[in-house]
């Protein structure tokens, strides 16, 4: 077979791109680091949005939507976030044929429009916790645009919420961390992640402690799959978020947010692609399986139409590929392109012979079944695809991650995949000395692998790693 | 009852507003003419969407997502495009801390950036059509805003077509207009419109055939709903959008689009709100049900969480309301507010007689209805109350509409409601002259109510009305 992309081994970042042309996933927008999401790609966002935002509403959050212009003036009010944010912000100067008395902004986050709603409308405890997420389009200038990975404007969620107490934010905040992030990575995405404490240097612009979920690329590089912050009262205080407690007297709410983004759809790409194309996780798949009409004719596209409706009627997503007119061979690359689980190929000389071919994307393998054992065939093949590709990703991260004692073994296995260090091997100074090499401390955790309270604590572990 | 809002009769505009905070349905944003949509509004956006985008996906579109900024020389290319949204754009100059070469808009539709990646995705008469769709925020400045009505930011879905034959983007267009818009806002929102073509100066910029649905208010303006358009080849030649055909010529695409927005929440409140809030038809409602505990103990809690348990089991929308802590008047006020279609009243005296009282928002009623007999009584409830809402709204329109066979009979009709007039007597000049007097021609239809082909069909009539 004809090569369709260059191959991984060979120059893993054009490859990368490759795939996102030839799948159909994503174009280059006309604004330097700007995307467009081509339907193949946004069928796939759409899933992986369905999936969050019922995790996100089984935790009690509600959906709201929030402007996208934001006078500059907000950003001002909190000293770490305006700082972390100004050089990649979007600003309007002219509308409505006029110049504007104050530019406005083009939202790179909410957190400070959000706090402004949230003073008018918390009030006494019993408002609290205040549970709120959006969806929506976000803006941060960037030098080195990559499609889906660093965009210029990219869609995310991003939570928003206010609590009564300092306990109640954390304990917030690490349920979603866990329960929703963590879960949808591995559930949905099968993708491994670890989750973690951001050192006080890679925390979010304003946050008291910022968690991530980390995963391993196909290269060993790192890439934050999505954060969670604490906020404090920093931008309670900013905005003055108050509520009058039971005892009467008047008090800072603390905050949280927490944002997943596009940036996930890079990530999906770079942990289960190949050399063929995309490998799609079967319960994110928008199509799971292709049933294909290799040759038309001897009852062939009858045979195919009514596979299609037996497996949707068994809740498969399934389509029918019948384009006599297209060579098989290219369709079926199409197939691998886009990483559709599995190919059903019926051809009149295996439905002489009662089968069909079951072709599957996780492994390559091909088998005739019979048909009449379809609809069971192809259910447990998705349910173990799921496992196979999460279990892959997982070995492939364990078989390119190494402990090691010393900063300058960790920078140098971090060269080629991820090492974990004694965090008290590193410390800031040796965060700032691998930093100049091109590696970060990815996240702290415990030996047990649990989350830190704080960066203080001791026997804490770093990963090391080169990243996105 | 204290009066919670400013009755609809007494300042409708004033009515309108008041309800939207009361209910909590948006904010005004921080920036002139953008709004917060509160989470009780946006779970009706949210249900709103999801109905729609099942209807543009049967009619066979993708969804996708394109840039929000667009270079300002697009904007250029189409001459009545960029004459009709000059005066609405905002402009972001400055970017990562730079003035930016080229000004780039904010995005106030898309055909010109969809136009630019048409012309790269479609080669031959193969790819056609293409028909897309996105979920977007856009912009335009408005001078006066009203919320949900015309504020600067909303947000909204776009469809957008090309097309090898002029009949096959018109049939297109009609098709979305009638089979998605049109059955979308009967069947999901209770609103009767009526379809129609907008006049050559009503038309959208850039369009040769514009097409609307007008529905209306409680107070006998018309409100457009919703505009499907024939763009012809004006942005295939603008953005040279071509494709060979079968014959191996080159040739330029007939494109079309349509666009409904969170204006339709605005609609939908002026439509069926009433005195006492907003009334939601029941298959747009959120929460359908709301099963209230009057007062706690003698198990009344218990019996209305069991019926909370069956009422979601047999596929309602329903929620509990248990917050015995909370004066039950203000609750029952607040599910009034917000239109909830049903209140299940469940207290001590009540259920010692194996009744519950159900309340229904349409029209007021409370009724005892035995315990067992709620899920049957509120099924049928529900849908007897879609049928209500919608033939009362149908009711009004006919009640405020006149038919008039002079111009002037027609612009004094609309001051109090709707005229149809033969467009004959009206015209152009006609046209002008209503302008002049606030009243605009909402749109053309034939006398059996069909779409026209063209404004210069005879025995055209046309709607004259005022209108947000």
């Amino acid at each position: 077979m004809a090569r369709v992309l260059t191959p991984r081994a060979e120059d893993f970042p054009r490859w990368y791109q490759d795939l996102i042309a030839k799948a159909q996933l994503a174009d280059n927008g006309p604004v330097r680091g700007t995307m467009v999401i081509r339907p193949v790609g946004y069928a796939i966002w759409e899933r992986m949005q369905a999936d969050m935002d019922a995790r996100i509403k089984e935790a009690g959050v509600q959906n709201a939507y929030f402007p996208l212009f934001i006078p500059e003036s907000y950003l001002r009010r909190e000293a770490d976030h305006v700082e972390g944010f100004s050089p990649e912000l979007a600003v309007v100067t002219h509308a409505g044929g006029k110049e504007l008395a104050e530019p406005l902004v083009v939202r790179p986050t909410s957190e400070t429009v959000i706090g402004e709603f949230m003073a008018k409308w918390v009030d006494s405890y019993r408002d609290l916790p205040l549970l709120l997420n959006q969806w929506a389009n976000v803006v941060r200038w960037e030098l080195r645009p990559r499609t889906f990975l660093r965009t210029t404007e990219f869609l995310w969620q991003e939570g928003h919420t206010a609590h009564a107490t300092e306990a109640d934010a954390r304990e917030h905040a690490r349920d979603v961390h866990k329960n929703v992030y963590q879960a949808f990575m591995e559930e949905m995405l099968a993708v491994p992640v670890v989750p973690g404490r951001k050192t006080k240097g890679e925390r979010f612009a304003g946050a008291t402690n910022t968690m991530t979920v980390e995963a391993m690329m196909g290269d060993t590089k790192a890439l934050q799959m999505g954060t969670s912050h604490e906020l404090g009262q920093n931008f309670a205080k900013a905005f003055d978020i108050t509520y009058s407690s039971a005892a009467g007297s008047v008090e800072h709410c603390w905050t949280t947010s927490w944002g997943t983004s596009t940036r996930m759809m890079g990530g999906l790409i770079m942990v289960h692609g190949d050399d063929n194309g995309l490998r799609l996780p079967p319960r994110l798949a928008p199509i799971q399986v292709q049933v294909m009409v290799v040759k038309a004719g001897e009852g062939v596209t009858e045979a195919a139409a009514k596979l299609r409706d037996e497996l949707k009627a068994a809740g498969v997503r399934v389509k029918l590929d019948d384009r006599a007119d297209v060579p098989f061979g290219r369709r079926a690359v199409d197939a691998e392109l886009q990483g559709i689980p599995i190919r059903i190929e019926v051809g009149p000389r295996d439905l002489a012979s009662g089968n069909v071919t079951v072709a599957r994307r996780v492994d390559g393998s091909k088998s005739p079944i019979p048909i009449g054992d379809i609809v069971g065939a192809v259910t447990s093949a998705l349910k173990a695809d799921h496992q196979r590709l999460y279990d892959d990703a997982l070995a492939f991260r364990e078989e390119n991650t190494v402990d090691v004692k010393t900063l300058g073994d960790a920078i140098e296995a971090a060269q080629t995949g991820w090492a974990r260090v004694p965090w008290s091997a590193v410390g800031e100074a040796g965060e700032k000395e691998a930093n100049g090499k091109a590696v970060t401390v990815r996240c702290l955790t415990r030996e047990d692998g649990t989350m830190p309270d704080s960066d203080e604590e001791p026997n804490l572990i770093a990963y090391l790693a080169r990243s996105y």
